[in-house]
């Protein structure tokens, strides 16, 4: 029987995710700001949670935060070629402050390259300042025609960083670095999505780069959605800004330069990757609620009673656990159950007068819905059994993931090949094409190359499209 | 001697607080962004730390963290008479996005009780969702005129925090608990500034609030700055915005609200209360670095045998301190001490070959510059000592503001005496003028009321300007 109020994801997998942002109360639509989304505590606490795994891994990497404005005269948007034709559509102007016309507008940022790019010149001067290693966490705006929460909206959260180095291998060193001990250590091992890393093709980098890479991850309709991107811009911006640096042999160079992000969209990528027809389903290690007391009662005398072997119980947990004690007396725990799971919390502790005198408790996991997730354990050594069992779980959600991935992505020899597969997964494939054939199948089936990924075969095979021989493999699908 | 680039406190308090902002490396001016600033790392970081120590007790009070958008429909801060005419002339508009004019501007957010109150109003629909306790971290934007590095800009960082009760009662009692418990308790504790707490006049109200109450700390030229400020904004918001819920009586009332914030203004109100003729100043409970380790070395050899120390000796310190080692070869030690001085760490720590001979490091505290705060002290039990330190560092410096604060306030009795008073510091006296008479006075004095603190005197007297009789005293000063 389907969960009131979440549509089942065979029956509609776009409406399951609205209802689930919905009902586990994630988001609230901003209809009087177009496109945009309030973040709601439930939803917010999990950026929250992203936003500490991410920033503990970009500090220990060597970056420090630091925040730049959030408006940028328009004409610095015109300084780079290829990034003015890529965000100049799609930016927000303020034209007016303070009760005057402006004499220039400004944008708000889309993203803070040129912003950056004009302190950086100021900022570096020698080969000593180099790098110059800052992210900032911020807001930024696209005004975006189609939005889905979290996914796509017109306002969106994310973490920027902008880097300078002396040499393009330093650039290219650190661009790398943050696609593997940053984005992919963090969303694999904190968020359970397995990902594939990978570079760009020239058609789907970022407007200005040298080369992009990014993170891809599968969801469970088969679709792609890139998880983050970490840019080497080359001299580019350098050459736009004037980044330079007299170097040992006092000479003056341009800079090389990076930029990094990931956004609110990952919250996008946890549902679409681990929730199901019950509701939200979040990792352990992400969740900021583990485990969730439900006290089972019919009257006071009894209420008393289990409210104490409650509080002897989690007294232990502070610090060891992330726990909630849902005492809430005008809900039945019929209506809690119901509650907790759709709101993604992994384990449930249920605990009732009769457990008391067994000395046991019920365990719910979130991730097994039903019967099959239940089992009754005893009140001794409950805290390293849930310690446990939370690992138990976060890996779990990580295979299981893994699992589709494999069973959802297949290597394909031709193009009707590619075509079938596209319409449930990944398509592997040699590939030898232009920007144009892969322009030319994305009209005729809506797949684009999600990327070139690092891991490639050791033997060539045959253009899945141009049939030509080659080396390179990419893949192929249908994305976010 | 003067230090190069610090203006001497008393030569140009207003010049000194610039050379601190750009020496310690805090901010740099945004040029092109009318009234901005860029936060640097160094000023970011104390911006961190401050975030972390709010946040704890934000959430310690039941509060959670969420995010709304950044820009408001114009037409809805027109909705609280007060409100509009606070804002409304220093707002900046978007009235261009995605290559279009829009139809209704938005502007960007100044503060965000109108944009909240309408979420609310859809949120709150029975006792039982009471009371609402939203917190949330921003940025927040206000046409500035004059501005100057975190103390006015046009941009700037912030928390808000927007409350929903049920009764005057609740509303009332959130008010001064955040008052309290986070901003009285955060500023004075971690902050080491001590602060009066205090209820503004009418004058001085937030637009649209009932009762507007404040943290007023004094700077080293004996001006006030506002340091927090929270709101009990009774129903005039949940009249605007039609917040109302349904009570237990199963009637409709409108609820009351109230809101709350502190900025990156308080990176200004802790230069400008510990910092000296030397530099920057930070507590060491703030501090993103406690400790500077400086080796001292004239050769290769010296070297090794000292950084070998430095290691041993700081391998215990992880987890217990915030230290950095400075090992940058090409800068002389002396150059070192210079930096981080300017930069305010609160202790240095020296080790050169001599001192490891002797098992003994040099100790310098920041607190003291010069002979007075330097020590040799054995290396064994050092990590305990150097813990002992920065606490007696932290009660040191509240302690010196306090003492400061309390030499430069006074009790006046007389107009003349309140006009000398505000030249040096906080006139102390009875009041029971009109916002008119308020009004003269700031016109002749530049001074206001700051707040009418919390703590009053037992006995009556006469008001210092109109010499009515009443129970009520006042601070008045010149403010930031």
């Amino acid at each position: 029987m389907p969960k009131e109020g979440i549509t089942p994801r065979a029956q509609d997998y776009s409406q399951w995710y609205l209802d689930i942002v919905q009902q586990a109360d994630l988001a609230d639509y901003a209809e009087v700001v177009k496109g945009c989304i309030v973040f709601k505590p439930t939803g917010y606490a999990i950026w929250e949670a992203i936003q500490r795994g991410l920033d503990d891994r970009i500090k220990a990497t060597g970056h420090v935060n630091a925040y730049f404005p959030l408006l940028i005269p328009k004409s610095f948007l015109m300084k780079e070629a290829e990034h003015v034709e890529g965000f100049a559509p799609e930016v927000a102007e303020v034209t007016r402050a303070g009760g005057e016309d402006l004499a220039e507008p400004y944008v708000i940022r889309p993203t803070s390259e040129t912003i950056i790019g004009y302190f950086y010149s100021k900022w570096v001067r020698s080969y000593r300042d180099l790098p110059l290693l800052i992210n900032q966490w911020a807001n930024v705006m696209r005004w975006e025609m189609r939005t889905r929460p979290f996914l796509r909206t017109t306002e969106f959260l994310w973490q920027e960083g902008h880097t300078v180095h002396a040499t393009e291998e330093d650039a290219e060193r650190e661009t790398l670095l943050i696609l593997h001990e940053v984005y992919a250590d963090f969303v694999e091992k904190e968020m359970a999505i397995p990902v594939i890393k990978g570079l760009k093709s020239e058609k789907e980098k970022f407007p200005g780069a040298l080369r992009s890479y990014c993170i891809e991850a599968m969801m469970q309709d088969g679709r792609a959605l890139q998880a983050g991107t970490s840019h080497n811009l080359g001299q580019n911006f350098a050459r736009a800004f004037d980044i330079t640096y007299t170097d040992q042999q006092n000479t003056i160079q341009y800079a090389w330069t990076t930029s990094w992000g990931v956004s609110t969209r990952l919250i996008g990528a946890l549902i679409m990757t681990h929730s199901d027809d019950e509701g939200l389903v979040i990792p352990p290690r992400l969740a900021p609620t583990q485990v969730v007391v439900v006290p089972i009662y019919r009257n006071d005398a009894e209420r008393s009673v289990v409210m104490e072997a409650v509080q002897r119980m989690t007294a232990e947990w502070k610090g060891r656990l992330r726990f909630k004690i849902d005492d809430r007396d005008n809900l039945t725990p019929g209506f809690k159950f119901n509650e907790w799971e759709l709101k993604g919390v992994p384990i449930r502790v249920e605990i009732g007068p009769k457990d008391i005198e067994k000395g046991s408790v019920a365990i719910a996991r979130r991730d097994q819905p039903g019967r099959e997730g239940k089992s009754f354990v005893p009140q001794d050594g409950l805290t390293d059994r849930l310690t446990a069992l939370l690992e138990e779980i976060q890996q779990a959600l990580y295979r299981r993931a893994l699992t589709f991935r494999e069973d959802h992505t297949a290597d394909v020899a031709t193009y009707d090949e590619l075509k079938q597969q596209v319409e449930r997964g990944f398509a592997r494939c040699y590939w030898a094409g232009t920007t144009e054939d892969e322009k030319r199948i994305q009209e005729e089936t809506r797949a684009t190359i999600r990327c070139i990924p690092l891991d490639q075969p050791q033997q060539a095979g045959r253009c899945v499209y141009t049939g030509k021989e080659t080396t390179q493999q990419v893949i192929f699908a249908r994305a976010y």
